[in-house]
Formats: C-alpha cells, structure tokens, sequence
C-alpha cells in the first residue's frame, strides 16, 4: 500500500537490533485517517469472504481491528494480556515476545469465540507471528476458524509470513519490510 | 445518548462490588456501528473548540480515541501502562485503579505531547477519575492543556465526575450510572 510505504520511508526509523520504530503514526501516536485508508485496503483485501468476527490483541493492534470490523460491519474482541478478575470461561495461550524477551499470556473470553465462528485477525505487526500462534491456539481451543490474517507491517526477514501461509492461511500485508540491515529500510515493491 | 443507554439496559451487567460489566460490546468485545455513534456523538459535544490531539490510555480506550480523532482529523496517542523499551523523553504518572485496587503507571514519549497543545482526553471509563487525574499530570509535565474530557460511561456515584468538574474541565459522558446498588442497574435520564 503506498501511502503506508511512503510514510514508513519519511517517518519510520530503524533501531539496532532490527527494530522498526513507527510510534509516530501506527502504535503510540496514530494518524487515524491513514489507519482507516489501512482498514479500507485490509477490507478490501478480504472482500469475498465471509467473516463473523475481527479478532485482536491489545495494545496496538485494537486501532486497525476495530476500523476493519466497522467496514465489515462485524463485531470485534481483542485478547488481553493479563487476566481480568471478573473474565469468566476464559482462554489462554502462552505468547513468546522477542522484541521484549519474554512470554506473556493472551487470553478471551469463551463467551465471544464461539464454535463455528469465521474470524479475521488483523494485528499491526507480524514478524516472528508469535501473537498469531496463540490466536490460532485460542481459536482452536474454542472451535472457531481463522479465515485470514491482515498486518499493516510484515517482518519478511522474519518467520512469521512463510509460517502462516504455510499452514494455508491467506496472509496480507500492507507492507513488507524486506531489510533493516545496516539500520536501512527496505520496503519490498 | 439513548442507543448507549439501551444497550447498556439490555446487554449490561452488574456484579458484586459495584462493578458495571459491558464486556459484550465496549471492552473486550467491541460494536463497531456503535462505537462509531459514540464517537461521532462525543465529536458533537465538543463541536467549536480547538482540539490538536487526542490522548487516551490503553487498551479500552484506544477503539473509542481512534474513533473521535478520525472524525475530528487529528492525531491521537495513547498513553501505555509498560514503558517500553525504546522509548525516549519518558513522562510517566502514577495511577491507582480501585478496581484492580493496585497501582500501575502510564506514560507517554515527550515528542507526541508538545507544550501549548490542546488535547481531549477520550475514555471508555469514568470512575474515580484517577486515570483522568494521571493524564492531566502527564500534560501538565509536558506544559500542553486538556480542553476537556469525553467518557463513554461515568458512574455519577463516584467522585470521578465532580473532581474533574470542580477544576472547571468540561466532561461529557454519553451514559451516567445513577447507582449500582443491588445489583440493580439505574442510568440518569
């Protein structure tokens, strides 16, 4: 998508480590007029299939699920990473972080992934698809299908992409970032 | 706002300890078409005042903060509750949550909260009024200004509302909770 590319070229930058600091328009400030172009193409994208529910994980990923959902005119539940004291029939999976070194747990509600039910994960990033795993682990555990995965940024010198087609799953990103060596974005065409 | 205050009659719920649960389709699962009522009913309320940004909070208040700066065309940040690692000019508050009743912090980079600049602070939320109070010392730190607050639910039964109001902050919460008491759920009118 080029006006995501465009941005990430002017205001992305590049940390050691292979970090990609976009804080600036996806996931602390966020321009919400460019996260609803986003949500028009990752709907668009889908278009054709039919999809019940978007799902999430907090924090960064609720701005463009919720802007999907509202195109696609579907309910949306975002998985939390600490358990709530009044969440009932809950369902957990243990997600590893790289970028921070440690796993936390991701958990739902049963009450809102039913049997049967057709979801849509949309997420900011994917890169080692760690958060994507543990959606698929809390689908599984409640019966319900991924039908497709949208990210506004893929990692595709990570594992996360090749692990998730591989699996079937259709997989779209709005940008795919091809390298960050020596701190240089380089954003496939 | 009448279709909040419904829905809130119909899908809510009311647990032990005054705690309103509306996890079916504010903050945890999330309508879309509604949230998107709210915040073009909130984007009314502060219709004619010169707003630069919106700030919030994760997570719960990020759907309905995107929402409201998408219709008032400006940027919005929110304000995370772990600091992360990459981030620069740190200001941090401390908040107490009584219903978690522990204390966590929030914070927000320097660079997207700039001295002079007007911010409406967007929540899901208002109770005590602590998370409100944690954002007005983080924009006081950065010397920019809250021009006023918007809640989807305030519980009028908790000092959240009238701390805020004495300071002359101009409060908008589209459904008040008269009482809890017995578990029985009363909004105003």
């Amino acid at each position: 998508m080029k006006a995501l590319k465009q941005r990430i070229m002017q205001d992305g930058k590049c940390l050691e480590g292979g970090i990609l600091k976009v804080d600036s328009f996806i996931n602390h400030q966020m321009d919400p007029a460019l996260m609803m172009e986003m949500a028009k193409e990752l709907a668009e994208r889908f278009n054709g299939i039919a999809i019940d529910k978007v799902i999430t994980v907090e924090a960064s990923g609720i701005a463009p699920a919720i802007m999907v959902a509202y195109l696609l005119n579907v309910p949306v539940v975002f998985a939390k990473k600490k358990v709530p004291s009044t969440m009932e029939g809950i369902l957990k999976s243990e997600v590893f972080s790289f970028t921070k070194s440690r796993s936390y747990t991701i958990c739902l509600s049963d009450k809102f992934l039913r049997k049967g039910e057709r979801c849509l994960f949309i997420d900011d990033f994917l890169a080692n698809g760690n958060a994507a795993a543990g959606i698929l682990d809390l689908t599984g555990q409640a019966g319900a299908e991924i039908v497709g995965m949208g990210f506004l940024i893929e990692k595709g010198f990570q594992k996360g992409g090749s692990m998730l087609r591989s699996k079937g799953i259709k997989v779209e990103s709005l940008a795919i970032i091809e390298s960050l060596d020596n701190c240089e974005i380089r954003i496939k065409d």
